[in-house]
């Protein structure tokens, strides 16, 4: 909304800055950062008052792992909606309301809601289960669908959306033009795909909400990149018209995050529960989906893809032989099991992290 | 020295990738990570066999500190070599040899040899004093004189050596032009006071480091446009011809220095020691003055300036009043003895150090 302000650059001249999108990336991100500050002592008194707590943090934590976690069970959950809070006010003061900026903020709170009644439902029936698998995916569908029609309606994003950019084959034109089924069901894959990873990192303190920060780091710069057209069309990667708005949710992401991080950091005195975990993976998957780099997902998250496939290696394997590929799955246990203390796996995973995401960006220049 | 390579370029193309300073500044970040997990296990094993660690880590350690800190007595320390040899072996390979780059090693090398000896009466005499304070600042006295003899003899850098930018008042002309021995006076503020500053920061498992990092990332990105036309004269800094190599330096700055945090994440299995802090702290004021962004080294090492604060406001209430303006200082320890685990201030600076050097890079678009 602050980009309004603008406007009024002939009554103060100042006021010009409100125009520049890197001002605004930097406002969105101090101001996330500032609200996660206000809103995290008073939003944790609440949730423990209210007892949010998981009883049963993970139902597979039996043996040495609760041993190392005890002390874990009283800490409160849902701390996803400081970072939803945060996020979302700063990037409607900051971000100019476009389309894109639209259905990144539904999806986020469309998953926030969904993470929401699952960690609800674990706490209040004091089992890890939640919310069925079954429904979550259906919940991702639907997102999926009214993300598709948001964008496939309006005329300003609906080229965007049909086209596929392939990395380091980029040219003028976009390489494949898919029908609107097959690019919601890619929308999907990247969306949901995200979501559920970073859900699964999200299980030591701090770890999710790091390989978060850099993982909006590096599509903050995408975001800007994509959305500029010099830059752009230097860079060889496709040009998105508003792409760089996205920017700001980035950056606001940055802050919120490291507001959280203040609190979440080892001993975590809050956790984001799948109300932050699988929001915040939806909307990096989302932003990754629209500026066209779905792709350097991979290699920028490259810790949630581990993550997961570690997960379906130990299932996969387990089902085949009947024996553990990891001393537990996901990843980052079975480290914690082998003996690296948890502030130790924590900060090693974010140093990959943080590699991931430069060799994420160091994709920029190798078109 | 793979820089020539890139005159072998109508032998084979791609050679001509190393002529790109962003693809060297990506080289020498990775070589330094790769060289610093090489050598780490080794050079950790050496220090641990020599018994290289501090028995009284700190001579002020007493009452409920050391309690906090206990089985931190037998971490080897001197890891600063780990860092020192990623470097400079990296920065050997990746950049240009010029006269900047040389001046920055030879003030690197100074600083990690009188680190070394002062961690090493440490270590032998089995006390907490190591190397007198007059000893230490005579060192840095003389590599003062040794760099700026090296800037001034030099024509391509002595009128770049004398001119003095001021900050948020660039213009195309630089503002003051200095004597020498004011320059050279300057200098030596700028780098024994970042020396000493960081050298107070080490005292908590990854603290430094962590803070060196962000540091290095945000001078990295100064020297990088500091040293490109275009660039320099765009944002309205001083351009400094050759200053871009100096990224390079940054760059491996920050791959050694992940390197190392893998090893020296909480709790820690070595100490970077003075050989370290030292090193590092002149190494990034060295820089910082080269690229004439002195004033900016204050924002940017925002955490450096606090601690070395700490120290002063205690010594100097302490002095006038009898009492203790901190729990203890540097400042980590108080927040420490204030019941914050360990890890908290750790990771709580980090942040706050992120944050600084977002807000230093920020400095180059409001000029």
């Amino acid at each position: 909304m602050l980009y309004y302000l603008s406007e009024y650059e002939s009554l103060f001249g100042p006021l010009r800055l409100f125009r520049y999108l890197s001002f605004r990336c930097a406002g969105g991100l101090i101001t996330a950062l500032v609200i996660g500050f206000i809103i995290s002592p008073f939003i944790i008194q609440k949730l423990r008052l209210f007892k949010m707590q998981q009883a049963f943090r993970d139902a597979k934590e039996v043996g040495k792992l609760a041993d190392l976690h005890a002390g874990k069970h009283t800490t409160p959950t849902m701390g996803g909606w400081i970072i939803f809070i945060a996020v979302t006010l700063s990037t409607l003061l900051w971000a100019r309301p476009t389309m894109l900026v639209a259905v990144s903020l539904v999806v986020y709170l469309g998953l926030t809601l969904i993470g929401f009644a699952d960690d609800f439902l674990k706490v209040t029936k004091r089992n890890s289960k939640g919310l069925p698998g079954r429904l979550k995916l259906a919940g991702q569908a639907l997102l999926t669908v009214i993300a598709v029609l948001m964008l496939y309606t309006n005329k300003g994003t609906r080229a965007d959306l049909l086209e596929l950019w392939v990395p380091f084959m980029s040219g003028p034109d976009p390489l494949w033009v898919m029908p609107v089924v097959i690019a919601g069901a890619f929308f999907f894959i990247v969306m949901a795909g995200s979501s559920n990873a970073i859900n699964l990192t999200d299980g030591v303190d701090g770890l999710a909400i790091g390989c978060t920060v850099t993982a909006a780091m590096a599509f903050g710069i995408f975001a800007y990149c994509a959305g500029n057209v010099l830059i752009s069309d230097y860079l060889l990667i496709g040009y998105v018209l508003g792409a760089g708005e996205l920017a700001v949710i980035c950056t606001a992401m940055v802050g919120a995050g490291l507001a959280f991080l203040w609190y979440n950091a080892h001993p975590a005195e809050v956790f984001m529960g799948d109300t932050g975990s699988l929001a915040l993976g939806g909307l990096i998957g989302t932003i990754a989906f629209l500026v066209h780099q779905p792709f350097t997902l991979v290699i920028v998250g490259g810790v949630f893809v581990m993550e997961a496939l570690s997960v379906i290696i130990q299932v996969g394997v387990f089902k085949r032989t009947g024996r553990r590929f990891f001393r537990m799955a996901p990843v980052h246990h079975h480290f914690e099991l082998g003996g690296w203390a948890e502030t130790k796996v924590v900060i090693r995973f974010w140093i990959i992290s943080l590699v991931f995401a430069l060799a994420g960006l160091a994709t920029l220049k190798i078109r």
